[in-house]
């Protein structure tokens, strides 16, 4: 397998952009990467898209990209593993640039979601769990997550501050994000006195509907000399792992095995221990997922990751900085779109572009991304040459 | 990049599957890949898959299907391009063994196309088609072939007679392949007097509804020794590109960019020339597609593809068999699946094992596979070991 590289990122401001249809979103994104990197070409692309058929009928991504990009008649890949779609995209250009079959590639993602009424959009994200044994049954994804969030506190005596201390913290590294969706700061009491969606969890545990796209351009490393804007930035792990996709069919509800595999994978191709790891994005499409994977990829103990939040640990300048972009609650989620915006957080972050969310001395960098309630996981390690 | 080689072939009667969920027919063909191939164990797996979440409610394929399997937490990646979607599963296993970062793959395509109700499934498929310009405004698939079909009766003359001739030597075919939904023959009377679809198309003319999977086993070549059940087959080219895929965008409508650039593609990476070829599956979702794409991939002068079909320079035994499986319009089109059981054809021919369908002496074969009216194609070429 070849080395491969990052050299061009590109992300619009995201939120409901009514004014803007799919392809403008992705394409907005697509063309802000590769102005990035300074690229005259790319050879193929990739699109993490999750439920573009469920949300504006629109499948056959691929083609419809490359061609309002301009860029027809490369090939054109959409991947699709639910909220994780993103980092799925990420990984496959990864191995099609290592193979050796192309040099320079575009992995991006992008969702539409706010363009559907009444309660179809849960109906439309309802199908990352299991239709026949879960959906079909009355679940949700907020009602999903609520199992887990109960299960942990149970377990471990997890409290409900300590969930809100996730939503603070992201909302406050949210704020110094002018691409954020929800860039303000919260509290403790408005997110436990935020209307309830599942107990425990509150609107303000929940990662919100998002209209959003990123992309970053990825390039053969040996072929970096010529792409000399910014540091580049090299793929040194990629882990990608699954598990059942329907709660009822695990052993432990209050922890995350696609995660862990997926975290061991990544670092064993990295050469790396995780305490190389100077910062790391994460799943939060509710609070409870932040603990639970944190815990998982091993950061904190089983049962630790409430307390580690709620100390601190977590902060910008704490031990382990963890998304330090406001993450899915307060950047937003538009699921197959998070992937790929991670990865731009990360490659900020290890250019020093980060601004007032800057991790000082930032080197390696982990991005963990996740499909349903964890039925999926893609974790990437990233480290500026 | 590394040799490529395919050691096992799954594949399910197709027809309507009342009694199979979505998993259960993946799930067969893939046991049979897996079976056929004598592995123990596969690296990761890729699915190709149009539809799911319109058809039955349910993305996430990847893990949901890993999962069910019995192969869990091995990685699984969905990918998607309308009706091409098999292919791209292909073309993704073979990147991923040839890339080295695994070397037993397993790629599927799977469809469940029956279980909805009224017009949704033309509105599913509609999906492949430009949403916006196209769809919204009223066209259909057949809509869209049939102005396909008009534009190369009026400027190359072909008549409503060659039409027929596709389904009639397609369902030839097709009645000695035993896992056909429709393996009767027909004739062209019945054919040009079946009940219209959308002028000149009749149902006769249009590939059916199906419900079917179709997998294999790909493997690094190095490794082939390893699994000596079945003669080893190389694959020695893929061509993958792209067009716009509202037809309103192109120059003309008799002609399919998509094919003839992944055609090439495929051609030079394998280092053959067409008459090299010995028989090839093409994505015949209408007649005039079958017609439409013989040109563009070059085995006959544009214009000159209804009289080829006509003179039996098509059939087995002819000049250049086409569709020896009895193609989509009598095997039927699961779309996510067609591209995987174009592969399952052409292994069957090149181990000879075709039966009464079989081409003598086949050595090298060729499948394309297309997405949409030909927004996306994919092509691919085998060899024999």
């Amino acid at each position: 397998m070849r080395d491969v590289a990052i050299i061009g990122i590109g992300m619009n401001k995201w939120g409901e952009l009514w004014e803007k249809s799919l392809r403008d979103i992705f394409t907005e994104a697509a063309l802000k990467a590769i102005d990035d990197a300074g690229v005259d070409h790319i050879d193929a692309m990739y699109i993490g898209c999750m439920g573009s058929g469920l949300f504006v009928g629109q499948e056959h991504l691929g083609s419809l990209m490359a061609d309002y990009l301009g860029y027809g008649p490369i090939p054109a890949t959409r991947v699709e593993s639910a909220c994780c779609s993103g980092g799925l995209s990420f990984r496959s250009a990864f191995i099609d640039v290592a193979s050796g079959i192309n040099d320079i590639v575009l992995a991006g993602g992008v969702e539409k979601m706010t363009d559907v009424s009444g309660d179809n959009d849960t109906y439309a994200l309802a199908t990352a769990a299991d239709q026949e044994y879960e959906v079909y049954n009355g679940a949700t994804f907020p009602g999903l997550y609520a199992l887990m969030a109960r299960a942990h506190m149970q377990k471990y005596g997890t409290t409900r501050k300590q969930l809100a201390e996730v939503a603070v913290k992201n909302h406050d590294n949210g704020s110094k994000n002018p691409l954020a969706q929800f860039p303000f700061k919260t509290t403790i009491d408005e997110v436990t006195n935020a209307v309830m969606v599942a107990d425990p969890l509150t609107l303000m545990d929940c990662s919100p509907i998002t209209d959003g796209a990123a992309a970053v351009i990825l390039c053969a490393a040996d072929l970096v000399k010529n792409f000399k804007r910014h540091p580049a930035i090299k793929i040194i792990g990629s882990g990608h792992a699954t598990d059942t996709i329907a709660l009822q069919s695990r052993d432990d509800l209050t922890y995350l095995k696609s995660t862990e595999i997926a975290s061991q994978k990544a670092l064993k191709m990295a050469g790396k221990k995780l305490s190389d790891i100077n910062f790391c994005e994460v799943h939060d499409c509710f609070t409870i997922a932040e603990i639970i994977v944190t815990e998982s990829l091993g950061f904190f103990e089983r049962g630790k990751g409430g307390c580690a939040v709620e100390s601190g640990k977590t902060r910008i300048g704490g031990q382990i900085p963890i998304n330090t972009s406001g993450g899915l609650k307060s950047k937003g989620h538009p699921v197959g779109a998070t992937g790929i915006a991670q990865i731009y957080e990360a490659v900020t972050q290890l250019r020093g572009d980060a601004g007032e969310r800057q991790v000082k001395g930032a080197k390696i960098g982990m991005a963990q991304n996740m499909g349903g309630s964890g039925g999926s996981t893609l974790v990437h390690i990233l480290e500026v040459i």
